[in-house]
Parts: structure tokens; sequence; C-alpha cells
């Protein structure tokens, strides 16, 4: 079953479509994992604390959403020992029936992006299918021939991509606005062309769009023009989108979009009107609110 | 001293502004390294062949060019193993006296931006400075805000960034010269800008570009536009420009662009018109002239 299909599957066995970012930011973590932010610490000894961190994450995603999106950058800065608490985090999700998507932003070109590709989502280099992920975010900045060798890579693993193309920062619109028209609407033009050889039974494609929640105005208009591409939300929680921005973004049923926080949830116990004190209680907490208000969002846009 | 210094320096020490490529890309390996495209043969030996083709690469770049451009695709490839892989290769380049350019084309937003910029830059989190790059490769697309962590990493650690400006794919175009005026423009803009904070003794800053040596059209004007910009030049030999397409890249005196070649120099020995049979006789015999080649365009636009 290719990624549209396990993605919908997995929206509606979950009933809802919110995905838990996992972005173990070193500096954020409750106290009980503090060895992670200790620069005199053994590596070993501060990933160690980091896998564990991860691993209660994903013991929370587990069963309450379809899928966990970890974040590379903060696995990468372990090296060795990060990349190593990366495939453990992924294969932990598997088990636990998570979809998992990668949020590595990688681009190349030819042979180069085919082994970024296969990296991330093939597996059989790592000889353990558990840890390829099911999508990776991608960008699309070298241009539709650099993308190509990620779909190669989709046709074969059964995979999925999630093109970048308007992320929720404030000074994404400089670039990926620039022209008339603008940027977006020509990489959205190319999403679409690529994605409709690569549909789902559930005729949705394997060529998903990252549409910052954040960019509320343009995503009605996204959604026009993309009506069979899966759309990876961040920006909610924490970057300050609500989910009325996010509306527009689902097709009938409230299918085909996926909501993401990461440290609005994970980090929740930080905040102020946070009632309860232990970090897990205030991170299970602040996941069942959003997906109670996500549902919400989507089943009035049925 | 930071990295535009250390750059200059090394150019003028190696006399020529030549890098050379580490794309450990398996299927082109010479047959003594056959191990590693082996799926079946455990991941460690596989990766233990790479990492001795790499480090026949840097030995035969130490004292003849000024730095290194490893290639992080092939080695994320491996996983864990091809993290440590990594950073043995970064190692071993640093202690042969090589700059290394970490070819990683990373791109993400405030903290984690930072982590990626901490993760390749910054070297503490290993206990290693050895194993940070000198600088590394970051896509522009998600705009200016998105590179300032990347900024302030290099304003600690001295370090160095070239921007994706002008990739050397024929796909590139569609969204690299979008718009009027065309957005590689605007992007040049914004290296400049950043780049005027940063800037070394020798008058070149640590915010560099790339512009691939195959957009010879746009060189001389993207050149006009950055003055101050270190160019990081891709796309010479195997993807078929030549010296006198890279020419207006350089700065009077020669100074101001690095000229790549990957695949054309390690993998030298896969070509017809190569005399010699063993691959590292073909690949010493590519470099040579390749740097003579990129010698005179250099000393040409002096």
């Amino acid at each position: 079953m290719i990624f549209p299909d396990r993605l919908d599957q997995s929206i509606a066995r979950a009933g809802n479509p919110c995905v838990l970012g996992i972005d173990p930011h070193v500096a954020l973590l409750p106290d009980e994992f503090a060895v992670a932010r200790e620069p005199s610490a053994p590596r070993g000894e501060r990933v160690a604390a980091i896998t564990a961190f991860c691993a209660e994450l994903v013991d929370l995603a587990a069963g309450r959403v379809p899928a966990v999106k970890p974040q590379s950058a903060f696995f990468e800065l372990f090296g060795s020992d990060g990349a190593l608490a990366w495939e453990r985090v992924i294969a932990r999700a598997h088990d636990a029936g998570l979809l998992v998507i990668g949020d590595v932003k990688r681009a190349d070109i030819a042979s180069t992006a085919a082994a970024y590709a296969q990296a991330h989502l093939g597996g059989d280099a790592h000889g353990d299918a558990r840890i390829a992920c099911d999508a990776i975010t991608v960008s699309p900045f070298l241009g539709a021939d650099a993308l190509e060798p990620f779909l190669d890579t989709c046709r074969r693993s059964g995979g999925g991509v999630f093109v970048l193309l308007r992320t929720s920062n404030p000074g994404a619109v400089e670039i990926q606005a620039h022209g008339v028209p603008p940027l977006f609407e020509r990489i959205a033009a190319t999403i679409d062309a690529l994605g409709r050889e690569l549909l789902g039974a559930c005729g949705l494609s394997s060529v998903g769009a990252v549409v910052g929640a954040t960019n509320r105005k343009e995503i009605a208009g996204l959604r026009n023009l993309l009506p069979r591409t899966p759309f990876l939300m961040p920006g909610y929680g924490a970057q300050g989108a609500s989910s009325a921005d996010i509306a527009a973004a689902f097709l009938p049923g409230g299918r085909g979009a996926l909501v993401n926080s990461s440290r609005g949830v994970a980090f929740a116990f930080r905040e102020r009107s946070t009632t309860t004190h232990h970090w897990k209680d205030a991170a299970c907490l602040a996941l069942d609110r959003m997906i109670a208000d996500v549902r919400a969002a989507a089943k009035a846009a049925s």
C-alpha cells in the first residue's frame, strides 16, 4: 500500500489528522533529561537521554495520532550517536503503529538526490526497512529535475514526499512569493503535475506539500490548485496558528491535511498556563486538546 | 582566523582554487572497494570500504588543493555507520591541512536551523572541533530569517556558509530565475547584505554563494552583484563546464572563487580516454590537469 493510502487509513483509524513533531531541543528538555544539555557529559550519555525523551513522545503519540515527525537537525547535532538515536526513534514509532514523516528538508541533484531518497525512504542500505521513513520533507529550490530522483524512490519504496511550498516563518514570503505569479504558484503546478503520476487508491498523491498553517490567506487558494495533494501543516500552536486558520486545507470528509505540533505539545510543561506539573501530563493534555480542536475543524470542513 | 581568511590563505598556499569533491557513490567505486555495493554485506564492512576510499581521496588532495567537499547524501545512506565515516573523513582532511566544505544543503527555521548550524559548523556537541566543517552549503528557500541562525553560528565558530544561488542542473532555472527581476538577483542582494557583516581581513565574506559553472552567461553579472562573496562553483568537468566558463567568477589576483570537481576526478578511471589503469593514477592525473587548467583561468582573470 503506497503512502497516501497508508496515511488515509491511519487518519481514519486515529480519527484525527494530527502529527506529533519530535524535536528534542536540548535546552527545552524536562529536567529528568538534563544530562542531554551537559557539554561535558559523554556524547553517548547525552544521546541516551534524548532517545529516552523521544521514546516517551512516541509512546504518547501511539494510538492517539496517525503519525510522528522527527526533526533531523536535533539528531545530527550528535553525529553518529545522534544518527543511531534517529534510527531507534523511527523503529520505535513503526513498532507502535505510527507513520513516520522524517523532517529532513533535503535537496540535491541527480544521483546525489537519489542517495538522499534511498537513505531516508529506501531503508535497504540499512538492512532494516523499519528505519526508513514513510515520507520525508524535501525542498523544491533546485527545480523539478532535482525532485525526480525522490519520486523514483517513492515509486519503488511506496514512500512519499512533502515538498516545501509555503513555510510558516515570516521571512519565507520574500522567496516563496517572489514574482508574478508568485513562485509558490509555480511550485504548486509542479507538485500537482508530478503528483498525478503517483496517486493512491484513495485519490490522494504520494507527492504532498508543506503549507504553513500561519499562511491563512493563501491556504484556500493552494487547496484549489492542489486537489490531490496531502498538506503537511506546521505552525499550529507554538507558532501561533489556530484550527480556524487551517480549515480551508481539508478536503471533503476532513481528509487530505495533516496538522503538526512539536513544541506546543512536547514542551507544554514550560507554559505558565499549565496547571499540571509533570511534563508528560502537560504534553498529554496539550495533545488531547489539539486533537479535539483539529478534529472539530476537519469536521466543520466536511 | 575566520573562514574567508583561512580560505584565502589556503588558496595562496596551494597555488590554485580547486576543490576535490568527495562523493563516495557506491555504484562507481573502484573494484577494490566493491564490498561497499554489496547489499548483503554487513553495513559496517560496506562503510569501512567507503571510508578507505575517501581516505585515499583526502590523501590525494592533501598539499595539492586548498579544500575538499564531502557530500553528505552518500554517508547518510548508511545511517549511523555513515555518520561515523563522515566524522572520520572530516577529521582526516583536517589532519592533512585541508579545509572542509560540507555539502549538506541544509535549511530550516529558528532553533532548528541553529541546530543544523551547530551540528555541522559548531563541533562542540561532538566534543571534537576536528569534525566540524569549515563551511557548509545551505539553501535560501526559507528566506533570510532562516539563514540568520547559520550566520550566528559562523560569528561564534569562525565558520562559513555557501548559499545556493544558481545551481548547475538544467531544471534549476525554473525556480531560481523565476520572476522579474529573477529570484537569484533577489537572493544575491540578501547574500551581499548578510555578508557585509561577516567580512574577513582579506575583504571577502564568510557568506559565500554556490554558482554552478554551467551558468556561463550569468556568472559575470553575479560577480558584479557580489564583489565580496566567495563563489563555490560545481559543474566543472563531469557536468560539462570548462575553465573558460568560470573565468568571470574570479576577483583580481585570481581570488574569490573555488572550483569543484567530484566525479571527474575520483572516477576518472571510468572514462574511455584514460590511458592509465589504476583508479588512483587516473584520479591523480585528472586532478593535476584540473589544477593546471583552473590556475590558468584564474591567472588570465588577474
